[in-house]
């Protein structure tokens, strides 16, 4: 499984993701979902990935290979002109890779490597965008109603963001939503786990902006992660009781 | 969908189940899915269920039906010696409908209408027991590690219960914390919903406690559910800024 969350924020964009790939229970693997790219002053862009490892890392791949040869008629991640073209790409090169591994097992059932991906951030002078992609390569975008993405465990983490997140939010409070969102999560399903990568885009910065890998030990995320329960406790404390 | 919990408590236990049954989204009916037997002073039994609505109510039929014919040879929930002999029974009773009503598709494709249960009661000088049943008739009886038992749409509630959950907590709080479980549910999957069924089965009573059919409008439930909000948004502000 997999847990990563993009936010929209008025100030930009906020992405963390876990790094645990599992094939059955007892084999767990570290692996880095969460991509980017910039031309800085120009563009920058920040994928992160569910689904089968081999279908994600071959559409990164191709993605950066395509940077490498770009022509005109071809352009590439860096040279798209907008964050909806940028989304397509990477939607077509997603649909390419499932389509191509595909098969039939012996037994004639069909087999898919599928995945979905979530591709933000900001290219010129456009505002910065945040798009959720399907399997079929096709995408939706974040907006006022749906101001943010989940992808993989996206249940024991939800109840939190829906009422929490508030789109005037600033960078600091976004990551703390998100880490007792993932808190949830890691504690409730075993095959979403720390580290965590973090990446935050800031709107008009046209560059990367903070980033950090959050390890098990990391402060912030302990304390997080001891304080929350206590809170949710006196949250539940607080309530006045119900008549029997 | 279906959303039901049975709490262990040290005082006794607490059920609490949601209503609504679907076939696609634009099918939606309300079936009570709690139901319960006593012997006043000597037995009584709670039972919740999620999964095939045909499925449930033909065990549920079944059990009853056993209860009007039953011998020394072939006792009934009514007169079996034990909250596991009863478990059994149900377990036994839940196996043979599911296996009765399995079929073969036209294209060969296997078909199975499954169900789970969730079954608690207290009999004669034996403590109250809670055990999950599974649709192949086995079942696990709750203990002090695992408290409680969920089943349906079990994720978005989850957190709270793990959090909250207290053995010692007395009836009106337990119940209060179910509001709480429920209402993350309800709001993330329409396919649970109001009104909800709540039995209360007090240790050592051997009678049916509190019972209450909880409407959407049900004052109690309409504070949980507006008060909540906010208290979890103030939980969440409470807690320290991380460091960017």
């Amino acid at each position: 499984m997999t847990y990563c969350v993009g936010l929209q924020l008025d100030r930009g964009l906020v992405f963390l993701s876990d790094t645990r790939t599992n094939a059955g229970v007892d084999n767990i693997s570290t692996y880095r979902k969460l991509f980017t790219w910039e031309e800085p002053g120009e563009r920058v862009l920040c994928l992160m990935t569910a689904g089968n490892l081999a279908t994600t890392q071959a559409v990164v791949s191709l993605l950066n290979e395509r940077n490498l040869a770009a022509t005109e008629r071809e352009p590439s991640l860096l040279t798209v002109p907008s964050m909806f073209q940028a989304a397509k790409m990477v939607g077509d090169t997603l649909k390419g890779v499932i389509a191509e591994s595909h098969q039939e097992l012996v037994d004639g059932t069909p087999k898919t490597f599928g995945a979905t991906l979530i591709l933000g951030g900001q290219i010129g002078t456009s505002a910065p965008r945040l798009f959720m992609i399907y399997p079929e390569g096709n995408f939706v975008e974040a907006q006022e109603d749906t101001p943010f993405f989940q992808i993989g465990e996206t249940k024991y983490g939800r109840p939190i963001l829906v009422r929490a997140y508030d789109p005037t939010m600033d960078f600091a409070t976004a990551v703390k939503l998100l880490m007792v969102s993932f808190d949830s999560t890691i504690r409730a399903n075993l095959s979403v786990g720390t580290p965590l990568d973090l990446q935050i885009i800031e709107k008009d910065a046209l560059r990367l902006g903070f980033s950090r890998r959050i390890q098990e030990s990391d402060p912030d995320w302990r304390m997080i992660s001891d304080l929350w329960s206590d809170a949710l406790r006196q949250a539940f404390h607080s309530l006045p009781d119900v008549t029997l």
